[in-house]
């Protein structure tokens, strides 16, 4: 019956839990330190992400590179935004490592756990209580006279997109082989469920559950009104070629590759890595998208009816 | 890779096959019995839909009721738009008799076969060289103190909604189990991939791919701007309590039940049943998008970059 | 240069003030009485719209009918809601008394003063310093076999809408005897700058300012995606023929008139009435919007730059 | 009653016609020869804008620049697109030539003429009877440090948006001094009623008629999802701060400025100087829209119903 992650019987604790920070905002050694601290008195090991560490000056604790926490630890948590654990996803796909997210400021999609909360439910969750749930990647290339030039992961979304200054960007569009269309717009994003609560959303994407298998193409303000967002299954493989541009250029997640020429594809297709994200028992998703686009909890007293 | 019907081998011939016709419309005794005769001379036998027999005169032919073509045929051959493909769907759904499509007037969705292309296509297709793709029907229950008051099959989508002089109804909408929000709208649609360019699309949803295991809510016109589409997992549990309404009703494909009360529950989900739809070796579900929707074939002559 | 109420040298002070509450309210009785204490204190003579008086058991003030309030008073307050304003402002229509809209519960677009603020606003403006706006009304006529059946004012929309069972409406729509286009939808909001923000916003229209001189064409989940709301000048004629529908209904505000029959005609047209809105000096208009859309007021701390 | 042009009792013919071409289309030559002699026969006489006739070749009519067409031609036609006339139609924006649009390759919104019907319309309007339409623009200045750095007119829109790199502008908004909202989005459009059928169109916004005293504002792809287009007044004063972004620009039409700075402010208001467009008498603005858009002209034979 249900697609939620069912909530298991208890698994084995971790022992080694890395530790990363948001390292750009002020003030984040204060809760970073007491997540720390509620970690250890838990009596798991901590190490923490090397740039965390230095930005912070947290330096009571073993730092490790990105990849050293794929290989040594058990479990990654993320205290942050959701660009915090986002950035950090995409590092760690591919490793067996967990990730749970605690949010420093307001809730987040994946960053569902207040830091508030932190000392009553993360023991819980260290020690094998959790409900988990695993998210899709892209895998994308950027082809050029058949050659790749390019390829990067996306946790979130590909986009191809017009730069400031040109009217639109024209791309021929196909999936598995076949001809979609030729879209004059904006651009296209081709984005996970994680991504559509993202960017697609603004573009007016519809949101995609996160245990969908699926990938959402989302035109951004197309010239033909009837250019409609559409889900396709998770292998499905999106070809997006540059049939006339200025300057058009390509985002993977947030990372960029300017200067497109025509002729150029952009090849998405599902990544067989995948990433792992743990929440507390009883995890709602539908809780957190009620609270972060203020979705109507109680019966009204509108006088419309 | 791809994921949509991949073509076969020749599969067993077929050897009975049902014709039914959109029979409310005038003219179409010519175009059947054409149809009938292409059959014949392919080296099939015949059988026609009762009703259509009835309503053309055309009584050459064994008639039979849906459920003795669920029965006794081996393929049913549709002749008019989608709205008379989908009715026998609902009908058939449940037995082994897949449902090919030739339209009459304009291209549908699921009609794909234009008329004029029978005799180079059918003979193909009832030989057994043919694309198969499966597509997934909705079950609904009205429960109201408990009971269940009525329930029905819907192969397009389930449609909440207020009658035409209240201002709006008030729907609490919940997800295997987990509470989503209270809504208030003009309705809700719940849509398969199939109804996704049927209503649903006209209320702001997304085009979900028929091979796309899911289904989709689509709020009509929902007081709360942030109450966006929303694709769920196939096995996803949808619960739509009225909350408050005055003479809200609900749509099952066509079918309505009025004077819904509040408190009563519209719980839908997959059916185990499904519909088998056939098409010509090297269908493009894309093409047949395009055609409708009007998208942009060619690449543009636009000044507008 | 601006087109918003420009703050005005002082007017001639009111002398008799109308009082209307949102009477079905449990409890506005509390804040109905400091009300009309307010003014009173105030030096103003109070009167209370009847089935106000009636329903609040508050009777030691005069008691009108809306008509009468129309009559003998020199500017009405309004304790509520939007709606409760609406129906008001629909029935003075025409009288010279300009209202003002205190909202009890949650701000509105037009009760836009807080309760609380009443003592430190309300002396000031009733002394004549105010901002003051007028909004337009639409006049609508039904008409069938050259005869008009029914009239009506609307002070937000008229929707011309189809039942809860039947699938759309086919309405043929003209403007100034122009015909534009035959729409196949759920229906049609003709749209004041004041309903802007209400039902037509839900259906996707956009938001006029209400000193904006037209009225704004909605379609409800329109057939052809590219049916897109349309704003007309304010001398604009709409004329709506219902072409095909079972069970139609044409409602002014919340008024409804059910049973169309095809070949009905509903013209729309602004009323040579308007209503008069008096709001505290320094009023912005876009700081109600802001609240209420939930628009963001400071900058981001967004991580998606 | 009516807000189109009204078909006015015949004015002065006109002597002297300048005659534009799309000339960066091959084969323009051809219609453009047809285009003079139907002018010459009609008794007019004919001059050619500069760059039209030396791209072309067609070099025995006098050749003007712009400029130079503002001060002695009596009515400009164009042929081509409506890109061809909204770039004449700002160069001779101020000069009382008004401008007659014939459509080369689809029909425009603007460009209306077929050139097919040229002959038979044509020397009919040139002689005095035609319908007249007045088009607003808008001006806008760049401010940088309280200095106007940059200024220009629109036909169409004024739009600031992110480059192709950035993941959003953040911009804060206040008309007519009146502080709007910080919006996060790909940028904002500001449209003319002329514009609202083009790229306002495309990003969700409202059509305008053209006869509209208004512009209109359309967020690309907000982050908020509540904000949405908004109507305002023609002597609303827009002024668009960039907050925060990285190479933000802005687009005059088609014309850019690029590599804005946080704390530049766009400012756009209506210009003083207008567009004339003159018609063929019984000129219907609906059936152009009604065209472009596909829109439904028959009753339905949908089943849908």
């Amino acid at each position: 019956m249900s697609s939620l992650p069912t909530p298991g019987a208890a698994r084995a604790p971790f022992r080694t839990v890395a530790l990363i920070g948001r390292y750009a905002t002020a003030g984040i050694e204060g809760p970073l330190e007491e997540l720390a601290a509620c970690i250890l008195k838990n009596g798991q090991d901590v190490v923490f992400e090397r740039e965390t560490a230095l930005a912070t000056g947290l330096t009571d604790y073993p730092a490790l590179a990105p990849e050293d926490i794929g290989k040594h630890a058990d479990v990654a948590v993320v205290l942050g935004g959701d660009g915090t654990l986002l950035g950090l996803a995409r590092q760690l796909a591919g490793f067996p490592v967990p990730l749970i997210g605690v949010n420093h400021g307001r809730l987040g999609f994946m960053t569902d756990i207040p830091l508030e909360d932190v000392h009553s439910v993360l023991p819980d969750m260290l020690a094998g209580r959790y409900e988990s749930e695993v998210r899709m990647l892209l895998e994308s290339q950027v082809v050029r006279d058949d050659e790749v030039i390019f390829s990067a992961l996306a946790f979130n979304d590909v986009v191809v997109n017009r730069s400031g200054i040109s009217g639109m960007v024209e791309l021929a569009v196909s999936v598995d082989g076949y001809f979609m269309y030729n879209q004059r717009s904006d651009g296209l994003i081709v984005s996970t469920p994680t991504g559509s609560t993202a960017y697609a959303l603004s573009a007016g994407g519809p949101i995609l559950h996160p245990t969908l298998s699926g990938l959402v193409l989302v035109p951004i303000a197309p010239h033909a009104l009837s250019n409609r967002p559409i889900v396709l299954p998770h292998d499905a493989e999106v070809s997006i070629e540059v049939a006339t541009a200025r300057d058009a250029s390509v985002n993977f997640d947030m990372q960029s590759l300017t200067s497109l020429l025509p002729g150029d594809r952009i090849v998405v297709r599902r990544s067989a890595k995948t990433v792992n994200l743990l929440h507390p028992i009883g995890y709602n998703y539908y809780a957190t998208l009620r609270k972060k686009l203020h979705w109507h909890e109680y019966p009204s007293e509108d006088n419309r009816l």
